[in-house]
């Protein structure tokens, strides 16, 4: 499997090759690939050779050709659909997060403790979290975003791995322990803040 | 300035002690840490010298000392205030997302274009873009939050940084320029929950 830092790297190319396409850009160097989005224009090279795309003839790259090669390696043909454990504030702004469809990713489910929620109209149906060996077994779901309290994420978390999750988008503010074949992404929204916090106030001494 | 990654495992012993110490624990050695966080003890120790902690005579630390040192640190006796830019699903969350009360973050204001947000009664008020200059400057304020959509993203960066924003953290799905004395956080969440997709289908294969 590549490197996480390599896959990072093609999405950030590929949201600033969408955004030059949008302007009306079709074909970019590498260099400016590397001035958008502060990646070395060397290692743009390197990165776009090992895609397998192929430079002009007279130099540089067309933006399409990229963008295809980027959705490719990420199977952007299929829809990946995803589970949503806790409907609480993140929890909602995920299910409501335009941006996934563009994506290909679906959240097709949720689960949440609170009845009066698995009773609410949302965009997405809400079960209780015993539905969710069938839920995950009848969608064939293998990613989940955990977005419930600190105190029950670890629960949650087992009971998911349990029916067949295999990734995991963490919103809660503790460290999960999962097994070694559980992949899992931890957003730290606080952290996030603090740093941004830190740094800002350091550089205004 | 120290190094980005020495305040994140900062942040990252933080939560792990105070989960530890809600447990029940006092004391840890640095092994114990290491197992919580996925960081090696060698470099735990490292840190915590630097952090000016001292172990105990008969080897290991006490959590709170640990816990005061990083909360110095971070200066987290002070209130840390930040505005929000954008109204949608992400930023509704973030206004009542109650983690940042617990690290001494508060939401002073938003700004929003939509006139009958800035009418609606939310946890903060909401503000039209024209007062960024007049909230900023009354709160002394100089982090902000960007949940807006894409296309409005680098107008509204650029507008709170002519305010005086020095600390960004951004949800918007865009490349945002920032002058060197600004520095930014992008939370991509598309780019975060693409990756465990990604992650969690290669490993099944």
């Amino acid at each position: 499997m590549e490197s996480t830092a390599y896959t990072k790297r093609l999405l950030t190319y590929r949201l600033s090759l969408s955004h030059l396409k949008e302007v009306g850009l079709t074909d970019v160097f590498s260099y400016l690939i590397a001035g958008e989005t502060g990646i070395s224009a060397a290692l743009v090279r390197k990165d776009l050779a090992q895609l397998k795309v192929k430079g002009k003839r007279r130099g540089g790259y067309e933006i399409d050709v990229i963008l295809d090669a980027i959705n490719n390696y990420f199977g952007d043909n299929t829809i990946n659909r995803v589970v949503l454990a806790g409907m609480g504030n993140i929890g909602r702004a995920i299910v409501n997060y335009k941006n996934f469809e563009n994506r290909r990713i679906k959240i097709v489910a949720a689960f949440d403790l609170d009845p009066a929620k698995q009773r609410k109209k949302y965009d997405v149906p809400v079960y209780p979290m015993e539905k969710c060996p069938d839920i995950v077994d009848k969608y064939r779901v293998n990613v989940a975003v955990i977005a419930v309290p600190a105190f029950s994420a670890q629960t949650v978390c087992d009971r998911l791995i349990q029916c067949g999750i295999r990734g995991i988008m963490n919103f809660a503010p503790v460290n999960l322990k999962v097994p070694d074949h559980v992949y899992i992404s931890n957003v730290r929204l606080c952290d996030e803040l603090q740093q941004v916090i830190y740094h800002s106030t350091k550089t205004n001494q």
